[in-house]
């Protein structure tokens, strides 16, 4: 029996099953909880990886705690798949819902519970948009440090699943590292509690942190506690030159030192990446010529500190040019190589993303490999590389030049086995979903899968929490 | 069946396959790494905390993770519970040998494996001590993020087994927040390795993350990778006096926002501990006059810089004085305050430490009603606050004027239940081991002790694996 077999399989299996489960639903949780058919808005049906939409057998929209326990103790007793669904901004298709599956969106769990001032921390509800919680902590005089491009759309629930990343990771961290307290439901029903506000707190296994990264196969986050941090203050933003990536190290190692702790973000573009930005995008060339790597940094001080350690770094040979923003609208064209990337799809019919982590020690000779792979394999792709380097983040994208796509497979297995090869992980920071699970193995041995699945049966053992995601 | 029956009942079952056990291991490890009898060293038979010296079945002494994993293999075959033991400098009886148990020491798994300059990582075997960490990082141009005063004697397995506090929280973390990577042997002799050495990697569940912190309940760690940091340059030392919790906080904030990130120490120390290090212990007043706390700060900026920002919380009425260290000689004596406490036993007959966790905005009253509580029904005894209060760490000393101790059990009560009632942790710091089993539901509701009972199920079925401790 292949697996699409068995998939069908399953789904009949569970046909009958799923109308009782979705009746007793509606029973529990009222009708309006507890959409189907035509009722389910198209958003529901797909994430950002953007498999071809499927409707799900209902759409569950609990708007308590309560209601999520509810509804997965039905779904738990009647052997019910269920699709967790946040922002829906995941990139790897582990909010895609598949054929068979009962959605459960946390879309109407939106809500600032608490700010804390003293204790310098946020609850909220896990659907609460990012963006929400980025201005009630600046309102409150205080900074969330967690923030990614999607931050007006992903949740808090959605980021504490996937263990989101992000712009600013190298100065505050994952969002594990901003995650003091959750609320969760176990796929039974139960609920797990621990709203901790407190940065030391040994009582017994921290169980919360099993729960960050696990992209909704362990259980339902519904509340979450963040640590928030000051607010920056003044920030610079620069543009600097180097000619490998040796440099950069170099670069972010002598103004880590300089400036402790101060670094907000260090985004490396290599030179194919900034020769599209200028070439097919139309950015003006920052500098008269051209060099290895630029490097999009912000760095909590005033210009004038910034300039300073830049020259230093000039004179020792690290940086080879560098241009400090002196306005907003500096900082503004300074930010449009990056985002660059954004304006891709308008010129090349496909495009393949990769979001790898390659130890430091190794990204130099990893990208240089991958860079001779991809061009003399695949010579009529655009390929170009950049990243939050810092963290050991790389992204690549592969666009095509044509609307030929048939050699996607084959370039995705390359990368990824190269990925292997030096060591790295092939999810940096967008998950392992669906879409990255045939490569799992690449960055976990044997005995690490069998533990996470010991882990996935001892808290759903029925197997109804996103299944097929991760593992 | 009490519980002594229970654990004498256990005992005796265990006893012949014990024997057999014991050979085994001698036969698959050597003799040299399994000592019995009177060749295990007194030191092996008890940690920190200070229960009766109990002599192990066999101590353990293996030299490689495949020896770690032979070893479990065959207790875990044997059924055979095992303590694990580290530097054993742990105050809550987790590495305490109890009878009936073989002890494993990680003492001759010494050793820092590479210093990774550019990822800024260091790999070591678990029984490194922790000052050997330090040296090596500073050597290299780094800094450790985990200080405690045991750091001569404490290993950095037993760091991360116990998510280790110390001094240096607020400004790097609990041992958790510097840890990249671990390599693990489970009950049955699984090895899990993740020698990560990068920021972002989300390729699956961070299961190293369940581990630290578990007290070597769900496995025996046997490397660790860390995340280093550049070196702090200059640190400026004061001694602040403030009335109130409340301007205690505000300092802290105040400070965080005009120098972010630079907060390395901020002990605070009330005027009851301030009382008993000036009239017992006979150091000079710092003030003309008594405050209600006294806080010990170190902050890595130049001194004129520190006193600056302190003269603006002068005038805004938050710090009521300060001193800030002109010499070594200076930041000594402030220190001299804080480490009083080491002092103690050489004051009073018997002593009562706590290490408890109070949500910073319940820390004063929770504080008020403590001492009143303590002053009230122990007149005879002398009470003392203090703590790493920036991260919601508070430590209460009860000291006995006499040899009278026989209000311990009920000291201890009162004081974690009033923990319970502020929403506290009854362990900041210092884990659960043995000591504080009785009262971690104080701090845990029932759905999160089953949910640790699951996980611990599901790593360690037979329960060989520390038992008693925690759970």
């Amino acid at each position: 029996m292949d697996d699409k077999q068995r998939r069908l399989a399953r789904t009949d299996r569970h046909a009958p099953s799923s109308n009782d489960c979705i009746a007793a639903l509606r029973s529990a949780l009222g009708a309006d909880r507890v959409l189907t058919g035509t009722d389910i808005p198209a958003r529901n049906m797909q994430d950002a990886c953007h498999y071809p939409p499927t409707r799900p057998l209902a759409l569950l929209l609990p708007r308590s705690t309560t209601e999520v326990s509810e509804a997965l103790r039905l779904c738990c007793a009647h052997g019910q798949p269920v699709a967790v669904q946040g922002g829906l901004t995941g990139m790897a298709g582990g909010a895609h819902p598949e054929a068979g599956e009962i959605a459960l969106s946390l879309e109407k769990m939106v809500g600032i519970e608490e700010i804390d001032p003293l204790s310098g921390t946020l609850t909220a509800l896990a659907g609460t948009p990012l963006a929400t919680i980025q201005e009630a902590a600046k309102e409150a005089g205080l900074l969330c440090g967690i923030d990614l491009g999607a931050r007006g759309s992903c949740s808090i629930g959605g980021n504490v699943a996937t263990n989101a990343g992000g712009n600013q990771v190298v100065r505050y961290g994952m969002t594990r590292k901003n995650v003091l307290g959750l609320e969760a439901v176990l796929a039974d029903g139960t609920i797990v509690r621990s709203l901790n506000k407190m940065i030391k707190n040994n009582a017994g296994y921290d169980w919360t942190q099993l729960f960050i990264g696990s992209e909704g196969t362990l259980g339902i986050v519904t509340r979450v506690v963040l640590g928030l941090h000051p607010q920056p203050g003044k920030v610079s933003t620069a543009l600097v030159a180097v000619d490998a990536f040796a440099d950069c190290i170099a670069l972010l190692r002598f103004i880590d030192r300089a400036l402790p702790g101060r670094i907000l973000v260090f985004e490396a573009m290599w030179a194919d990446f900034m020769a599209v930005a200028m070439e097919r995008i139309g950015l003006a060339p920052p500098f008269t010529r051209t060099y290895g790597i630029i490097l999009l940094i912000e760095v909590m001080v005033a210009d004038d500190a910034l300039e300073q350690v830049l020259a230093e770094t000039y004179e020792r040979g690290i940086a080879r040019d560098a241009l400090v923003a002196q306005s907003g609208g500096d900082q503004k064209k300074f930010w449009k190589f990056r985002e660059s990337i954004y304006e891709y799809g308008r010129f090349f019919p496909h495009l393949i993303g990769f979001d790898i982590a390659i130890p430091l020690d190794r990204m130099e000779e990893a990208v240089a490999a991958m860079r001779k792979e991809l061009t003399t394999r695949f010579p009529h792709r655009v390929v170009v590389f950049f990243g939050h380097v810092a963290d050991s983040n790389l992204h690549i994208v592969v666009a095509a030049k044509n609307s030929d796509d048939s050699d996607k497979d084959e370039i995705e297995r390359a990368i990824y086995n190269m990925t292997q090869a030096f060591g790295g992980s092939v999810s940096a920071e967008h998950g392992i979903g669906r879409s990255k699970r045939p490569y799992l193995a690449l960055s976990r041995d044997v005995n690490e899968l069998d533990l996470m699945r010991r882990l996935k049966a001892a808290l759903d053992p029925a197997g109804i929490l996103n299944p097929g995601r991760i593992l």
